[in-house]
């Protein structure tokens, strides 16, 4: 397996150095706009480790760097602005293809907050049929959310549930940032990009549509001593993904933002600081999103100061093999001061980074296997999870009825 | 007397549309940085107002201003930042000065939430002698807070109470623009600045002292229909003013901001977004502060848009003529349609402005007389509050106890 990775930022950094610990490729290219980045995101990793330039915006040039590489599988790691080129450029280089987050929605020109218009992932599933019929697999949606989120899902409807009333990825943490009073461990700008969107929902008998930004707020307790964060429904992957595959009467997204947090997502967007259109400020323009990101300290340069746990993780109801009623929450926690100690990286990036290095790893052992554009709940869960704890990641479940 | 105004903002406007009504002046010179605006603000009142420009930085060219117009009084309607060259200004030509803020105050370098630095006010104070001696007047803080709610403090001290306990501007509307979300009425900058600033208070037996923004909150019931809005400590010329004339246990000053628009102010500090110091976005030096202004719209464009009433006023507390306890609220009331129909002007500066012309004409025909660097409480309040009352506008008293 020769492995080409699409960013050197604080995921595909976090995904190179978890990788460098297995045996089971034999190259892995990193590519970033920034060489020196690049560099830095392959140092002391050897000699399997090639640090490369590339325009992530350009389909010709991640094709043109596949080739120079002969690369078997595109892992992107960057923005899901550029979710297109790179999965184009695989495909037109005979690679197959990961990702963490799908090709972006547009919402409904005149309903927005009730319809979907163009949704997550739609641009890639209308040529699922070209990639099927070329033999070729793109594996969507495989970070932790999406990603093992969606794995959990599927083991549910597979070894605990005879029927699923609901299926509710939840996400939720403790982290604070020492010397600061609100620090974001996440870019604010994609955090704004997904939070305001209008958060979708899947329903058997309605189908995907969508609500109100920070509907349906409620208090989730997550395990590990995260306890009780106000979590509300966000757009996200798994939506769009799990009624694909796995059968519930319902799925949804909430994302444990905390009260704080939504309060200040609701506040940017009152004033209009979360927009991406310029304002005019004496003769110069300017997007006031820009600022806010620029006004917060860097979330990837904050892992030493960082404090707590993360957990994402997927709450199941329904009907259990025994015939009576089940709720589990299916999660996976990674505590800062373990994943800066072993790796050096933060706990909210390990967390994402590690989920597409196992699914690697499954693809060149031939654990998993398939063709077409397809979802981590496509593919058989067990083996996931068993590699995930291998790599010294353990995940839980907790019963809740 | 021949009136030299400067500023020909919201304020100066409504200050020039309410002294063309009156005879008790000859002329009035209205100078802006920007000759359209100054304009605008005497198009229509006929050949006793005049248009000018003016650098309001420069002392020197506002006596320059000054002596070719053969000023006698300078009333300030500009940003307070401004106050000391005007306040200079006048002094050299030879004029009496008005203003309606005072010279800005520098929190305390090492405990900026317990003591005070340099207080609003203290550079006017410094030179206090120098007006005195040259038997000219600085009338300052001549608006309606402070100065109406300066006038109010007097008054219950003259004629209501026989010895006062607490002494606390309170300030609220209800006031709501169509159209938007949220939309300040005022400057969302000199909002910032004066609500961020360590809020100050007067107390016989400590002095003043300063606490956290946002301090002791209460809610406090706003007559005429306004009814309950939440108040905190600002930072305000009444605490400065009112304890150097008029005798009572504590002074305070709270604004009724209201929940929503001290939590829009808390997350504005949160994200540094209150700051004045450039952040660099994309190699562009930019202030988040201005950004976040531009964002919004101009306040003095709303008036239309404007609904409901804004109320300005001194609640006091203590012992009454007769003995026993009292309380009351004394307070003024514009409504934006009034003062729309009427004026023109938005009822907030509207509200403003009035002030310092009740005030000129009381100087001008000798009800009001004084030297020095005083305040309004320094002067008999009966006058002012009876020809703010021929003006059209009048105030009220609401007993409490």
């Amino acid at each position: 397996m020769r492995i080409l990775l699409v960013g050197a930022g604080g995921v595909g950094s976090a995904a190179a150095a978890i990788a460098a610990r297995r045996t089971f490729f034999d190259t892995m290219v990193v590519a970033d706009a920034d060489a020196a980045r690049a560099a830095r995101a392959v140092a002391g990793h050897g000699d399997r480790f090639v640090a490369a330039t590339v325009d992530a915006s350009s389909a010709d040039a991640v094709a043109a760097l596949c080739r120079e590489h002969r690369i078997t599988h595109v892992l992107n790691a960057v923005d899901p602005r550029f979710v297109m080129p790179i999965f184009d450029g695989a495909y037109a280089a005979g690679a197959d293809y990961l990702d963490m987050a799908m090709s972006l929605s547009h919402p409904h020109p005149k309903r927005p907050y009730a319809e979907t218009g163009v949704k997550l992932g739609d641009e890639q599933f209308a040529v699922a049929d070209r990639w099927a019929s070329a033999g070729r697999l793109a594996l969507c949606g495989i970070g932790v959310e999406p990603g093992l989120s969606d794995v959990f899902a599927r083991y549910a409807a597979d070894e605990l549930f005879a029927e699923i009333d609901e299926i509710g990825v939840r996400d939720g943490a403790n982290l604070t940032v020492e010397g600061y009073d609100f620090a974001p461990s996440f870019s604010i700008w994609t955090t704004i990009e997904e939070c305001l969107n209008p958060p979708v929902i899947w329903e058997r008998d309605r189908g995907w549509f969508t609500t109100e930004p920070f509907s349906e707020p409620e208090v989730f307790h997550f395990p590990a001593g995260i306890g009780p964060v106000e979590c509300v429904n966000v757009e996200h992957e798994e939506v769009l993904l799990i009624p694909r595959w796995v059968d519930a009467r319902r799925v949804t997204f909430k994302y444990g933002l905390g009260e704080e947090f939504i309060e200040v997502l609701r506040t940017l967007h009152k004033l209009g600081l979360d927009s991406t259109e310029p304002v005019t400020v004496r003769g110069v323009r300017m997007s006031p999103r820009d600022v806010v990101a620029a006004a917060l300290p860097d979330p990837a340069t904050l892992g030493d100061r960082m404090r707590g746990k993360t957990c994402a993780g997927t709450w199941v109801t329904g009907v259990g093999r025994d015939g009576r009623p089940r709720e589990v929450y299916l999660y996976h926690v990674v505590d800062n001061e373990w994943s800066m100690a072993e790796y050096g990286h933060q706990a909210v990036v390990w967390q994402t980074a590690v989920n597409p290095v196992v699914a690697l790893e499954l693809l060149a052992t031939g654990e998993w296997a398939g063709t077409g554009v397809i979802g981590p709940e496509a593919l058989p869960p067990r083996p996931f999870l068993d590699l995930l704890t291998a790599y010294g990641s353990p995940w839980g479940l907790e019963d809740r009825r």
